[in-house]
């Protein structure tokens, strides 16, 4: 079987490590938090000192970070230490499943490939659940290749593997997909309380817009009004799921991501202004469905 | 069988009032232009002189007429004139399906109240296509026994038939569903076009996001992005379709609505301040779905 | 001298009357609560039992009332009760202060004309000190002879007197420039918050955008940050001032008016948008700089 | 007399450093284009061979480019090559007049204090007319004591002289004021069109704003409405002015300011949006207040 190194052992990387080694690799792992570490080492994980030790004689390196600039100094370096891609073994794939900028992930592309190293940019969605169960859905950019390559791994740890093009396109794929869902979701909040105004049951008018025209995901799967779904975080004090926090960050990276190529999303840009206010509001850790909250009538 | 009136015979109206006839009403109908009366004459219909001469003496009456006003004048009267529920039998069922404002529908309801007339809202969506072949979804506001009585009248007409509440929820339910119908074109054609401009291909991007949290019935039915499916409007230069001009309609009437109740739409109001631009720019008569063009480089 | 009637004497009217009295002005009065007719009548005005009865054999008749329902009533009747028009003096010359929609105002110009009487629309800014003070702004709607035949009673209450143009045009210029002015408070709050965010000095970043093309009304006269300027509401925990109330009922207009000639106002229906979900957060009755607020990181 | 260099001999730069030699200083100047130079040698200007060159034991440096990472490479070298911090004298003052991105503007700052060298980062508003004249407008971000020795430089240049604060701050505050303009533009735009859609003459409703609540600087000195002033681009169709495409860029300056420190800018977003699709549809190369256009009526 093959093996491979795992770095970035939090909340998602912890468990899409262990599903690698339910699968059958040989996982070394790396994490700045030594406990991080120690959950992988009880689960089969062989622990490196450092990233570069973890990754060196592997087929597949696999890394799970905060933000770009963390990805580019691991793969490329900084400040005159080494780079992932400088220590590698000839062939080894490797694979970024951060959500990061498309820009950073070009940068690491094209720096990978001047050393001949294959690497693909491999945005995931699907929260820790998706995380823990191996049912992540990742949004790959690379070369065909590459894509083929990673294979094995990423079935390891998901369930549905799109590729959206080449390199940097999972990265572009992923967030306007998130941009759009934050646009689904403020969009379905403030005509299902526009609704409630009017006197409407919401679940009445939901179950009405969910099979005409205005149905969407939210609808379907994450409706943001108490009480109108069980088992969703709006039931439950929009406790759990997706935080207001990553979903910033994510219309960050959008808007980054727009301001590169001087496009123009206007819902996008507007939905990021409604969730970064909610944020600023002390709702940062709740779900985001709970943007629906801020349409109610407190006064 | 049961006798019906059908007052408004246009693109919509005419087909309807067919379908009423195919599934063996006696209908008598009325238009103000003749020639329109003429089509349902050839198909068994018969031609009153006036609106409340086709209303006289039949089972229910069911109109199909631009806006509010027009609703009100016909239902209530206007300048001394009588109106429909000053003229119809005792046990008439009316049954007006233009879409029109939440407060018109329920001033001709609280009106036919008054005189022991049951009376629903019931706007339809589903475009001309849905009218010719009787798959029209019914939007209903109104009393529960009302709404009963009505599905004979409405299943000859459509297929999907909701009830979303008491008097006026009918409009309210359509308007809500249009608003954010618009919401999500916008959204998507933003989204798409910033995957375009990052190099990203628009179906591969369209086959992602629409089985992941950015899914929404634009993506499945009525994609934006010429190319991407065929038999749309934006794949034959945004002809047919729902028009702008129409769009434009719903979206003052949704606006209507969130004065009344003062109620905030964020995405709602900035989807009718670009459509309206769109129609200003002389898109008026194009397929609402155009408004991916706004987002283009044409520079 | 000539004779006046005062119809609504609230906050604004009250003072506004006490004005026409001290400018020689014999004045009768009416409004439904007692107590504001005893207070004018303490200052010299001639009370009557009714709306009509005041307006009743004066030269001119004043109304300040608070919304288009109240002052299509007042003058053309409802109900099958006889309005102001009906009953006034020929001759007499009627001022509606009232800010309204422009549409019931251009309703009301349209019935007096029909009666040969001059109907100006006069809506005002300048708040209950302007009021106390005479030194408010009337922004005028109607033909030129009866806007001339009005400058005694409003210079009387006010020191600036414009002339907008035919019958409505008063309110669609008062409601023009109060979306603007919601534009320009949320605008300069975001940049001032920017500012803020990156290290500036409030006070300093708005001294130099003052007298930069970024200069408008807000930063002259009612910075929104606190501790920039003194005797501002801002600097006076947002007490007092223009209420987020009364600013989201204009912005309400502006969007009636918007609706009402297709017109599309993107800043104006985000500003509306903004104030009511402030409003409903329970800031309804704060200053309307208050917005300010919305952008400050409390998380 | 001082000596100076000056590097960057645009539409702005040339004419800058020409009102440096009126001013008595001794210019040494470079640009990558021959013909810039050779214009400002017939001024008196002596010509370099090179950046570094032109820097080299000189009194102060100023600069003019295009954007953040012109530069930073400029002032702290790229690829091996040096930077002007690695040239010039002790003690030189670095002076960049660049609009650029505040966080390069705060390396550069950063790079030269690690050298012992003062450097102001001096955006500038007033245009090609406003260089030529020599009453430029700067805002300036440093140390009060380079502030200071900047004096005599920025004062032959220009007639306003702003400390917005420390390192970076002249980038924030001139990106805050202009977001805030282009928001003054559409606002003021949207609601004279609104005015004239009901009948309005805007010269009127412009005179009422301009000197009440709505007041801003576009109704003083730049009304985006034809016919309305003389001798501003919107009477000489759109030419001249400020392009659409240079505050495209200041507005994603000021969007990357906004991502920066995680603020809320609904209405500079907003406006953004507007800009890039008016630039998309072949406005890019016409005056700023050409946005008026967007809400007109050509249907």
């Amino acid at each position: 079987m093959a093996t491979a190194a795992f770095i970035g052992l939090g909340n998602m990387g912890g468990p899409m490590a262990v599903n690698l080694i339910k699968a059958g690799f040989t996982v070394k792992v790396f994490d700045l938090v030594p406990e991080a570490m120690q959950t992988l080492a009880d689960q089969g994980a062989l622990v490196a000192s450092t990233a570069c030790g973890a990754a060196s004689g592997v087929d597949v390196v696999v890394t799970m970070l905060p933000a770009g600039k963390h990805v580019r100094q691991l793969y490329m370096g900084a400040n005159g230490q080494q780079g992932l891609i400088d220590v590698v073994a000839e062939g080894t794939l490797l694979i970024d499943c951060s959500t990061i900028d498309a820009q950073s992930a070009r940068q690491v592309a094209d720096a990978a490939a001047a050393k001949q190293l294959e690497f693909i940019d491999a945005p995931v969605s699907g929260g820790t659940a998706g995380a823990a169960a191996g049912t992540l859905t990742f949004i790959c950019g690379g070369h065909e290749r590459a894509f083929e390559r990673a294979q094995p791994a990423l079935t390891a740890m998901g369930s549905n593997i799109f590729h959206a093009g080449g390199p940097g396109a999972g990265q572009v794929a992923k967030i306007c997909n998130n941009m759009l869902l934050s646009v689904l979701m403020v969009g379905t909040s403030e005509a299902l309380q526009m609704g409630i105004d009017h006197g409407l049951d919401p679940s009445v008018l939901s179950d009405i817009m969910k099979v005409s025209s205005g149905g969407n995901w939210t609808l379907d799967k994450y409706n943001p009004c108490p009480g109108v779904m069980e088992s969703v975080p709006s039931s439950n004090d929009y406790q759990g799921g997706f935080m207001v926090d990553l979903m910033v960050k994510d219309l960050g990276l959008s808007q980054e991501a727009a301001l590169a190529t001087n496009s123009s999303t206007p819902m996008g840009a507007l939905a990021r202004s409604l969730y970064v206010n909610h944020g600023r509001q002390g709702h940062g850790r709740r779900d985001f469905s709970s943007i629906f909250e801020q349409f109610k009538n407190k006064g």
